[in-house]
């Protein structure tokens, strides 16, 4: 990238009257330099079956090349036009709950030939109309692409024929998952059942990654057939998005997002956030290193919110902290969903930049300064490079197969023990990135924070101990290596293979009720010092015991451990601690990896993000996730804050205003 | 009428053994004159298609008409017989939950030709062979019809034709619907999907208000059939009723009680209301006031409760209480269901006059009295008039389309809205009629209550506008005039049409967390002080500002305002405030309208209704709707308390035991 | 038997390595003397239609036998095999939900002729296969059988040829199931509609009978299947199971014990109780009491929980106690399931007396020493036989009709008055037996509890009146007598026939908001005197008046009452009262039946089991289920502790340690 790019999502289908020129006007006078378009409206393009209609895109595009704003192509393949549902019901995806009908987006089955054909014909005809147009930079392929649970007897077909591929022999399929138990054993492939009703998680966890491959596959397939369109100087992304939970939360259980961004050229994300009091931070930087991670470099914000839910309508000066908040994590682009907001159909809560009446409102008017700031910094704060030294290591196995297999009551899931861990590393302003098993790069950190790595193959777990032997430092969380890739609970003492490294053994466990750390080892105060939903009785082998358990039977097991491991040290949590104490563990583990520093000192709601610019100089983001003024003794070499271009000195204090930040660029 | 009609549902039909005449004799004793049959036995009337068997019906009716009771006749056809699903399957309505089946009542499409013909037969079978029968005073048409969500593909075919006459053309239903989101453009009426499973409001709308339609239409032919053989002294009613929450509590969603009304000559109705410490009669009047306002006159109460669940059983005095607040809204006729209660089936439960002894009980002793006091003071309390100077508008259209696009958090609904701004006037005592959106009298009113107005047209925006510019006074929730009659957001600054007469606008608002307004303005105290759920970020143009929010970044925009607008004022309320605050609002409204008196200085419990008797007397019913014992001070001319006779004097107090009331004919 | 039994399930079939002669060196370290195999593998017997295969259960049997282990064997066929639903889909059981799907176990139609042919087939090949095998002590027949919601056409042909058989006119039907109701009325056999969807309650309970009648005849079918082969030491025996709240909690709605064990040898059970904190031994009594009273003599808990869910994993010394109260309440085996904890699938939460390593831990530890025990003291303590004095009567039919008409609130089921009223009698330490409605040996008792009998024909309620007249004693709740054996509500004043014996009328009952007894009559405190729920207002006639209402307008009426009739007594409780109260009601019916002697002044968590020995000696268990040391006086005659063999005397102060207890052999 040559700029920073702020952008909107721009639907010239969705206007209730004609605006385009006064929408242009206003998207310069905010200083949006981008705008992305046509992803969502096939039945525009292709009001029938092989009548095609593209006058709208060609005009959008016309428009903004003479204005000046760049444009990304989507194509519309995740909503799908009426015509095709009423001549192919079949297209719809048949999932558990039964067969689908035609209303939302991304209800179809993904490996429908009758979809996938209209799909590959749509794009070539949208793509090939558009492909020489010069406002276009880049096409974005299909958008927050999942699997939509398609498992149609189709699927079931596939899937067969994917696990006789794996497995070769039925025996090693029987043996691997277990199907002796309750009768489930599979004795010839043809009796091969549907999977939609098993209760084998091993068999539903297969599935699981199976329908992510559909996935992966799918969005492999739309790549290359925009690549034979796009020009050398174009780019091909996605719309990747997280686990919702009214907002991004955490890792995507439907989409392995390591695999299906091995096509693209560019990853591209959604992210959604909390606003008002709210805002922390957390989402944006999660979403961030995500993302960042998933190419190894800058990354786009596709969507993010503007105003949005009525409980996010942004304070003022969120607007200004969430924009500097993503390039602060690597982002080059900044992309609002959306230009204004929806007068029909579904979203019409969801409000844009403009609200419903399209006249300047006092988000917009904040917009407006961003896209100077962007404009004026971009040689200072395009291309950040960040070179963190932990990552966390996350599993979309691990997630299905603790879904299957839930700790009790349910309410703890596999993204609330990874962002226990994020967050913590988040408020102590370590810059973090986020591996996935199959990551070949892991080795060079110097810390791995590994949240309930439920299901691992031997081979990854021998790995994580090479590393820790070889000087590298891991906190590992209950439930890690508990079962092996074909979700087979270890038949050795627990936690299997990283029992060496970890020096600790264990065969029972149990639900703590009222159950605390004895002594409160890491001084957080008897409210942060409880164990809840899950604690393992840990047997010290060789592992130093930093926290026991407060309770009239089980008091001689640890809860924490610590172990010496060749050069490196390995940290295994056995039980669900406050997020006090996982600070502190983590803390630990920073400091024995060398890791601790000046920002380390400044703790949420201020955060400090760092990476090296085009010109080679050290930026620094001070970011006030707060609505009051804090204060901050800058510890860094002198430099000059770009916003304002004044010096600061080391030692200076920084005054942010609420919801306010600083951006200093070292020049000493 | 004639004569208050005290009476009840009795289906020979249900009971355990024969005891006819000790039934009449029991009902004779308690003053009832009045009993319904027939609406609910079709299997009994016609035990094999083509089957008639009435004997049991003229059996009763001989015994009535001996009796001196007079009879309703309702149409059976609101519960199918066995043999009609196991001939025709299809019979049921088939929903977006999939195929009905058979068991409960109210389980068919009433727009199956199948059914219908039967339908018809039926009627055309019972009424005619009951026509002559002295004792019929008139006919019920089915019974608390509703459209029971049929919307199999019959239903969606008929529904593209109501679309493509009420639209014309394709084009101005996905302009009017915003059918471009996410693809769901309808090109060509052949790819009409289902709305089934559609996610656009509008359409969704749409067809929730066709389906009310086909109750419209349903009652009227069935009201054409039964007029055939009616005599001209006898009338068509039917029995409406309304939202559902544990009881009757606000505007019917799938029923337009206002068109479907159109065909009977008397409206009825059931009220179904809490009991025990929780009787506040506020529903009473609601549902009195709604179906009063129906055909503009007195009105039938088809069914209340008499023992029901075990949690109104009522208390001393409660069902005499009842009874007479029935009368007080404008009622002529007070039925129970039932005369006794069921022994099998599903509402054992649900206990009648009797209970399952059918042996004398205090309620039914209590009902003794009511009868005798019907029967002697009829003449003072029959077809009273009542001419209210304040109006609610509620909308069909607006709760509709408030389900689609549902306030944060789900809770508040828009019958809430509607209850809040009704229980206040209730409580402050000022009479309400209730109109709709077409209704070509609201200019007759001094004051209207809007609450939130979601979709209106701008002809009746503008009409509302006209309103207060003719010395009309408003009082206006959020959210009115958000969206058109097609659930379109407007395009214009907010609240749209009515901006002008209310002197606003706004573009953001929020969902407030620990809101409240500035400087209790209202003196309401901190707890009612409260803004929930919505907060629309008002400025005023012309308005005065009544309250603004107390928030750190929105202090200063408007949460409630009052602007005079011609002759007349609008008040609008930008937030969901406390009952209290309501009530201080419509308290300012009423004043300002000139409906302040001494009865509205009296508040619940006491509540005072009044109308004028055919004798030309205002008569006041002044009730205590609490557990002990209430004084007052008569404000009006000498009348006569009707149950004692004896005189009372303004300014005298009377003193109303608990549950108690009192009823005064004015006589100076 | 001969020796008390220690078993574990073991399925070699599950197995992720060979260790089967290691499996039996850890079985005989623990003193485990049998295995229960075979029952859930039906896919390994039979690993394609038609095709056998035995050796690993020759294998199982041949190596348990050398280790003098012995062998329950199950049939297979409570979980089905894949090749079965692949080529015959429908023997999956359609329900009321829709057609079964594939997975778990438990999902097939058990009238099925496929199923039942190949079930059949695989019965006679394993059994015929292992009949003469010298390990083998008895068999299973299926294993928790339940009807599974079975309620297909098929099964709804055979529905309506049970209803005629049973009601022999149509016109008997539709009286006694009151079916006018709602149209619902059947003229005509072939009318009758699939009761999926029925509202009628009389219908849907019944329906519910004739599916607990399918389990009755499924188990006999198999029953005599297996007696074909069955060597005459040999037995035949079933595992049944309770109501289902996350452990065994009460009556198993689905299935008729008694009507279901009569064909079996010995009744067998599994019992699955909260512990840790939460260990009462309630579950461990109640299940033992209900499988005792099955055949009157000792029974097999097949099926207890050895490490189980993570919030059971029990402290130190639970898993003794536990297997102990089983002995006390008259087991003569005690059966882990299972041996390990399972490596895949479903379960692999619910651990094992192994955890999923195989090596020893504290829980298998602790086992040991049972075995040990069990081993020494058998003689001593098999076949313990009790003569309890007091019975409570439950019944199915109660249980479904209150499901169909439930009690305000919906969370007060019919279990939850059973367990009101058991758990009081086991703190009290009076030893109880179970019966149904069926019995006919209930005469034999001195006090009768009887929880809510909702259902019941005048010939049970008359023989209950004739046994108070003869000089029982009944405790019974609200409810009872309310409606007949077709759940038609009783036309007579309530309680209906037991009005008689309990000298009370009622016909009139609420849901009490704030309610107390008058006085607190039972001196249990304010908190404990609340009623909740329920509240009959009842009107003495001959009855005492033990309690009345705290209530401003129903305080007039009685509460709770009791009645001298004939030679007996009977207390009627119209409310639901405290648990403190209903200890206090049941505590005086016992003092009046002569049943209070010094065991009952011990009180939970002390609580005191006998019987008589094969040595006709007495053996009293003495328990203590808390978490802290109790004390008690030893009230009975010398005898030796067996655990310890040391004399214990009259009078002695005990002191059990937390979770321990004594057994006491009298010898005096």
């Amino acid at each position: 990238m040559k700029e920073l790019l702020y952008g909107v999502a721009y639907y010239t289908e969705y206007m209730p009257y004609e605006r385009l020129d006064k929408d242009i006007q206003m998207m310069k006078d905010a200083g949006i330099n981008l705008v992305r378009i046509a992803e969502s409206t096939w039945s525009t393009h292709e009001p029938q079956n092989g009548v095609f209609e593209f006058s709208h895109v060609d005009r959008v595009l016309d428009a903004m090349h003479r204005a000046g704003i760049k444009v990304i192509v989507g194509t519309p393949t995740y909503a799908i036009p009426t015509w095709m549902v009423k001549e192919h019901p079949d297209v719809l995806a048949e999932t558990a709950k039964g067969p689908g009908r035609y209303g939302a987006r991304q209800i179809m089955d993904i490996t429908n030939p009758t979809y996938l054909f209209y799909a590959e014909r749509i794009i070539r005809k949208l793509i090939g109309h558009v492909k020489d147009h010069p406002a276009i930079i880049g096409y974005q392929v299909d958008n927050e692409t999942k699997h939509y649970h398609t498992a149609g007897a189709n699927v079931q077909f596939m899937f067969v024929k994917y696990m006789k591929a794996k497995f070769e022999s039925i025996e090693s399929l029987n043996q691997a998952s277990g199907l002796d138990y309750w009768s489930n054993r599979i004795n010839s492939w043809e009796d091969f059942p549907s999977v939609v009703g098993t209760i084998n998680g091993s068999l539903g966890s297969e599935f699981a990654r199976f329908q992510r491959r559909l996935v992966t596959d799918f969005l492999a397939w739309q790549a290359s057939i925009v690549n034979e369109y796009k020009r050398p100087e174009q780019f091909v992304t996605h719309n990747f998005d997280f686990e919702w939970r009214g907002h991004s939360f955490g890792v995507q259980p439907d989409v392995d997002h390591f695999e299906a961004s091995a096509s693209l050229d560019i990853a591209g994300v959604d992210i959604y956030h909390p606003s008002q009091d709210n805002l922390t931070g957390i989402e944006i930087s999660f979403g961030g290193d995500v993302t960042r991670s998933l190419k190894g470099t800058n990354y786009f914000v596709l969507e993010t919110q503007a105003q949005a839910f009525p409980d996010w309508t942004p304070y003022p000066g969120q607007l200004r902290l969430l924009a500097f908040s993503h390039l602060a994590s690597g982002a080059n682009m900044v992309s609002y969903w959306q230009w204004h907001s929806i007068h029909n159909s579904f979203e019409t809560y969801w409000k844009g930049l403009l609200s419903h009446d399209f006249e300047s409102n006092p988000v917009y008017e904040e917009a407006k300064t961003i896209g100077i700031d962007f404009n004026r910094l971009s040689p200072h704060l395009i291309n950040l490079r960040k070179s963190n030294r932990v990552a966390m290591l996350v599993s979309n196995e691990a997630l299905t197969a603790l879904s299957w297999f839930p700790l009790p009551g349910g309410k703890i899931k596999y993204n609330d023990i990874v962002r226990l861990m994020y967050d913590e590393v988040f408020k102590m302003n370590i810059g973090c990135d986020i591996v996935s098993p199959a990551s070949d790069t892991f080795e060079n950190y110097d810390l791995l924070l590994v949240p309930a790595l439920y299901a691992a193959s031997d081979q990854l777990l021998e790995r994580l101990n090479a590393y820790v032997r070889n000087g590298g430092h891991i906190v590992y969380t209950f439930k890690s290596g508990f079962t092996d890739e074909h979700v087979k609970v270890r038949t050795t003492l627990q936690p299997g293979v990283i029992s060496e490294a970890c020096g600790i053994r264990y065969n029972m466990f149990a639900e703590p009720k009222s159950v605390s750390l004895n002594g409160d080892p890491f001084g957080v105060g008897a409210e942060n010092n409880q164990v809840e939903t899950w604690m393992e009785l840990l047997t010290s082998t060789t592992a130093e015991v930093l926290a026991s358990y407060d309770h009239p039977h089980w008091g001689a097991y640890a809860a924490i451990t610590k172990n010496c491991f060749g050069q490196g040290t390995a940290t295994y949590i056995g039980c669900l601690p406050s997020a006090a104490v996982m600070s502190k563990i983590i803390e630990a583990a920073a400091k024995e990896a060398g890791l601790w520093g000046a920002d380390q000192e400044i703790r949420h709601p201020l955060i400090m993000k760092s990476g090296v610019n085009e010109l080679g100089r050290t930026v620094r983001y001070y970011f006030n996730y707060s609505d009051h003024t804090e204060t901050l003794k800058y510890p860094h070499g002198e430099g000059i804050e770009l916003l304002s271009g004044q010096v600061v000195k080391q030692g200076q204090t920084l005054e942010l205003s609420r919801w306010g930040f600083a951006i200093i660029e070292e020049t000493s």
